[in-house]
């Protein structure tokens, strides 16, 4: 872009890229600022997983974005535990780019928080520098779960952690030993893995299980009570050391 | 109350209590689930530092309250790092109780997430089992903090951990060395000794102190360039081993 369309006025300066977290899924969880501009936004980027039917972020929003939105799908190929490629977020954060670069802002549908295990990330990384970046903070899928069974995550001197199940199982039962209050992620096919630390680390009578937390079908019990072998996407376990449900 | 009581009508029932989790500080930070019950409810509780000013939780909140809404104020003898006494609680319960019993929903306001380091879960244990017991999730003072810088927090196998500073520093450190991303809450006093922590660990120069996310009067630099000895309540820490701030 030349200096004279750069100087020409708001509506072709640069836009900016903004990552819109949405909470874990009642779209009541929204924000009032994602809100607003899900609603005033003319360009709206989420990402699909490759295979899979609508996104779950666009399930979220879909009621709140301005009719006449574009949308851009960004497809990736997603695993519960491997990081989509880097070519498919080049070729995400170029179709956001050709919108930025004709002054366009661009909301990013994030799943909970952007900057929390989001792949928000991995295009603003791309995208920064040449334009503005800005993060609406979104309710986490951890807190989202604890406030259904109204678990109390962290009080006091405790420490609370946020652990990908797909850690091998030292590293888990290190990360277990140093956190009271506790969340893990991406649970998937981890689950007899992730079982058998917490049973090690005798915290298996504590452990909750939530699928889908704050969204349709959702389902929450006591991880010693779940029969399955596999968890969904959508799923994660939540540990307290001490606390107790409260809700 | 009586059986007839309980069985004639919602309006006779016993009341609610729901955590209203507000997030860091911008009341655009709310989300429509707490905005929505915040201008419905007829009873809002909040917690106030005896001899400090207008509450925190209540500046948030304070637009979106139905005008007519009863205030019940809960006095709380508060330290950055020491804990309000049982009495206090107690007498909290108590006030609310009370409405509880004439049932009148209560909200509760809690300044971030309810469950996440919050007054609330003391409350709610005091009331629970009497009374319903309802969360609505809020953003985290942590999440509003990196979104105010785009730190990202925490991506493929990293561990993200929520630390409060009052920790001694050996336990500082063991917290430390099993995390990537961290947060430190509770900093006032505590920030010498968390500095030399985090020195110690070599992460010093990637530690960013932030005052006041989100809200007037905010104030975020890198830590190695505050010149403080002592931090206010609201501040926290946010460091990631390898990640940078993108926004
Ligand atoms: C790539 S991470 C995204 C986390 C998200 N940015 C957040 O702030 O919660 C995806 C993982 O989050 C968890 N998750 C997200 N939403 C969830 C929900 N509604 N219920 C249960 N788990 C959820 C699952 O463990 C899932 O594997
Ligand atoms: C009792 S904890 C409450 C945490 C809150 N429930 C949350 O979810 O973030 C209080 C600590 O949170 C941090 N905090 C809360 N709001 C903040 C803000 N707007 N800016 C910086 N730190 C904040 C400070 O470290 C403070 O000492």
């Amino acid at each position: 872009m030349g200096l004279a369309a750069r100087m020409s006025g708001a509506g072709s300066t640069t836009g900016r890229l903004i990552g819109l977290g949405l909470g874990p899924g009642d779209p009541e969880l929204i924000t009032l600022k994602a809100a607003r501009l899900l609603g005033r936004l003319g360009v709206i980027a989420h990402i699909r997983a490759a295979g899979a039917g609508r996104g779950m972020a666009l399930s979220i929003a879909g009621g709140l974005i301005a009719p006449g939105a574009v949308l851009v799908e960004i497809e990736m190929p997603m695993r519960d535990d491997r990081s989509p490629g880097a070519a498919a977020y080049d070729a995400g954060a170029a179709a956001i780019a050709a919108h930025l670069a004709e002054g366009r802002d661009v909301g990013l549908l994030c799943e909970g928080d952007p900057l929390t295990f989001g792949s928000f990330m991995y295009l603003a990384a791309r995208l920064q520098g040449r334009f503005p970046v800005e993060v609406v903070p979104g309710i986490t899928s951890m807190a989202g779960a604890a406030a259904r069974i109204g678990l109390p995550l962290a009080a006091r001197t405790d420490c609370l952690a946020m652990i990908p199940a797909t850690l091998p199982a030292p590293e888990l039962a290190a990360r277990i030993a140093a956190a009271d209050g506790m969340a893990f992620l991406k649970v998937g096919r981890h689950l007899p893995k992730l079982r058998r630390v917490l049973e090690e680390a005798g915290l298996l009578a504590r452990a909750w299980y939530v699928e889908r937390a704050t969204w349709p079908g959702e389902r929450i019990l006591k991880l010693a009570d779940l029969p399955d072998e596999v968890a969904p996407y959508f799923s994660l376990i939540l540990v307290h050391r001490r606390g107790e449900a409260t809700a």
